[in-house]
């Protein structure tokens, strides 16, 4: 137990594993958790990532989740072509506008050497084909072939695919060219209908964000400016980073009759008449893995809430010979066969034993840095004395305690874990939520006050808004700040009021922040 | 009970679900089994399908199964990028011939419409990218930045993904230009860590399929002629589907270091000297979805293992007036409970309502044609009794038995099922596997007598061959038979003789088939 990472916490200059810290450079920081937790890397292929093994196993986690809710609300998965024929995609005006200047287009279907032994694209396609940004298009063929008649709707799909938008300049997770996501997409037969699912899968993301990712976020509608192109209505949540800036994490449309217009989805209502479905689409994506990092890592690496963590209980054996390491292996067997009939929200516990040949600390600091939130070390006195030593990764305890006690504090422990990571992320998105009524303030507020940490500054502000693009592209252009969303509940008690950049009237406070 | 369809098994001119029968066309019979159990079908985009509900949860539960043993082998899932560089894809030169005539190639990133309003490509990409057809060449780029220290082996990689090849004529689930696949890739310090691992994935394959999916395979080697490009061995489980032909299954390979040469993956060993690592890759895809229907569906529609069946048991209430519905409804409730409680083969079991407004025939016929093991008729008398009627998907059987008595059983009728469906296609697959030692007995075989139905005939001939590949081409062009495997358990008692088609000696008898 006197291994000298293990003091850590205990000295009185704090060592990080995380070079930079958040406040020395908070962009490369989150580069460096991602590369310390080895949750991903930047691939040879231009703007694409290799999701490596531990990120990998989080976004299984996310899948196995949101599957799991959009199953029980009655949506059926299928799989939809990776390509899609430019002709479709050309259907809707707006939306085709919205990613053409993003495709990945497959013009060939073969290769052939040429003279010097270089292989070149031949058989070119008559029609190129788009690799897809999102599917509403292709869907929306699939369903005007199977939907006929009322009895068909409502029709509820989830696709999980990957998706290309070329980017040209891409972060881990948070921007990349391919990424991976899940997409809804369902049709109605009433506008309310389908207004009522946007709402019902909007509330399923922000659940899934506040109480499995333990990451607060706001509901809200997009403004015109902002919205899906092609969507009536685009709803989302907005969480706040550790830099005060906004991500958007999840968005939900309310498509109207667009799509259905513009791919010919009609059915035969009760009346034999015919009628155009109303549709909506939602999605997800890896970019929740950033948002993930930057709500809860710190300056030791990943911080991992349990709903979302794929081992919940590293267990360290320390030994440093081996007439200690079989009794302590044994006592171990026997703690893994009590952790086995336990379970954390109706899933069994997910623990690990590290039996690999290495330095305690230096396992030690590598679960600190995936962000595993109890770690529990057994050294030959704790096995004696049939005693553990259990670390918090949300805090910087460390508790030696009874076996027994630990068996039955753990689930609670998990669940004290998951409940303090979501109210310390609240209480720091309030606590950089501020309204603001006067143009100067909103210029103060999102303009870097300490110019040699210009990356963290500014927050979310609630102000007045005249409901005038000109307005957001103003300060879009002058702030790089955009207006997130216009929240569904009443963040502010005042309803009405005066839109601090045009003086004219507002009919409620909307979000502004810098994003992602 | 007296619905007019459920009559259907007694009388005595049989009515099918599926037209044409499997004897009047098998091609078109596979077609109408997937249309009929609404599994997938042929998308707007050329050869590329669109796998619907009922499809994509069988082909999840085959996910959840797999995933579920190479986990517990050690491997670790991750993600590598859609798209592969022209150059990496280069490397190998075997490699890149085997793929280079069914390559989607992406040459541009961008839409712009032309004066007339057309969308043309523009922005052109300096170097192509290969839409991946498989990743032998990205993974290896990869590994050689990962490996640097034989502590960093065995790395056993999983990849869920999708890959396109693309086939000039294509078959829902056998050939399609865009299929969903695994794909294993590991690396080992020596070439015998390597084979074993490869063996290893062959057994879980077999495993896979004969237990899980009901379907037996022999195990064996590729002849050279059949090697995948790269590989130095390439292993393989071959089905035999109920026309006879041979169904490529799944397959593992020992790359050797082929892969590990041309993207330089090395590692510094115990004594401090570099080498480089041997390689496996080893995958199944949706294909095993058009063996699964090969081997079990019928005249009647699908046929599932309760295995993958995504609903083992559907409970169908049959009640005509309002009167009866709220009892049988209760009494269902409670059936509901008390099979909430029962699992089979270590995992609930999974069972259904079809509460729809649909008459008990219509609902009975759809859950055939979809291949549910059992389905549970409950009307007015069945509650009175305390009874229900049990259908059997593998017979056609109908038997009225007390509820008490259908809770007790249910598992050990499941069990049942998968037995009988495996017992069915391994005595069909024996019935039509022959040794044969003559080169006229062999192109009878494979020569369709019966000139209506050209479709089935032939079967599996165990024959000795001369090791060479002429022989192969030969068969291949004259009869359309290819070498199939070399059994790796020896099928044929006698082990040396004489090749039929050379007159040359022969280690072994080989297995030929047609194959899809």
């Amino acid at each position: 137990m006197t291994d000298s990472s293990e003091k850590l916490y205990s000295s009185k200059k704090p060592r990080h594993a995380i070079a930079p810290t958040r406040s020395e450079d908070y962009p490369e920081w989150y580069q460096q958790v991602i590369r310390a937790a080895d949750l991903a890397e930047v691939s040879p292929v231009r703007g694409c990532m290799v999701i490596k093994p531990w990120g990998y196993a989080i976004w299984e986690r996310m899948q196995s989740i949101l599957d799991g809710m959009f199953k029980a609300t009655g949506h059926k998965n299928a799989y939809f072509p990776l390509f899609i024929p430019l002709r479709y995609f050309q259907k809707e005006a707006e939306h085709v506008a919205g990613f053409a200047k993003e495709c990945a287009v497959v013009t060939h279907t073969r290769l052939e050497a040429d003279k010097d032994g270089r292989l070149r694209p031949v058989s070119p396609l008559d029609e190129p084909l788009i690799v897809r940004p999102t599917s509403e298009t292709i869907i929306g063929e699939m369903f005007a072939q199977w939907i006929h008649s009322y009895r068909d709707l409502p029709l509820k799909i989830n696709q999980w695919a990957n998706i290309v938008r070329w980017e040209m300049r891409t972060r881990l997770f948070l921007r990349t060219s391919e990424f991976l996501w899940q997409e809804g997409h369902t049709a109605h037969r009433t506008a309310e209908e389908a207004q009522e699912e946007t709402a019902r899968m909007l509330e399923i993301y922000r659940k899934f964000a506040e109480e499995d990712m333990a990451m607060p976020v706001i509901c809200g509608e997009k403004s015109t400016h902002e919205r899906f192109p092609g969507a009536v209505q685009t709803f989302c949540i907005e969480a706040m980073m550790q830099d005060h800036k906004a991500l958007q994490a999840g968005t939900s449309h309310f498509l109207g009759q667009n799509f259905a217009k513009s791919a010919h989805i009609s059915f035969m209502d009760e009346m034999g008449r015919e009628a155009l479905v109303w549709t909506t689409s939602w999605g997800v994506s890896t970019r929740l893995m950033g948002g993930l990092i930057m709500t809860h890592a710190d300056d030791d690496g990943l911080v991992l809430p349990p709903r979302l963590a794929p081992i919940q209980i590293i267990i360290i054996p320390i030994s440093h010979n081996v007439d200690t390491q079989t009794p302590i292996l044994e006592y171990i067997d026997a703690l893994e066969k009590r952790l086995r009939q336990l379970s954390f929200r109706s899933e069994p516990l997910r623990f690990e034993v590290d039996r690999r040949d290495l330095r305690g600390g230096e396992k030690n600091w590598e679960w600190i840095k995936k962000g595993v939130p109890l770690r529990v070390e057994i050294g030959p006195r704790d096995r004696e004395r049939q005693e553990l030593t259990v670390s918090r990764r949300d805090r910087m305890s460390k508790q030696t305690m009874a076996c027994e006690a630990f068996i039955a504090d753990v689930v609670d422990l998990l669940e004290d874990i998951q409940n303090q990571l979501f109210q310390k992320a609240m209480n720091f998105s309030k606590s950089h939520t501020i309204r603001i009524d006067t143009c100067e303030e909103f210029y103060d507020f999102f303009t870097p006050q300490n110019s040699e940490k210009p990356e963290i500054h500014g927050g979310f502000a609630l102000s007045h808004w005249n409901g005038s693009a000109e307005v957001e592209k103003k300060l879009q252009s002058e702030l790089g700040v955009t207006l997130r969303c216009i929240p569904l509940s009443s963040l502010a008690e005042d309803d009405a009021g005066t839109c601090p950049f045009s003086g004219e009237k507002s009919q409620q406070r909307v979000l502004f922040a810098k994003a992602y």
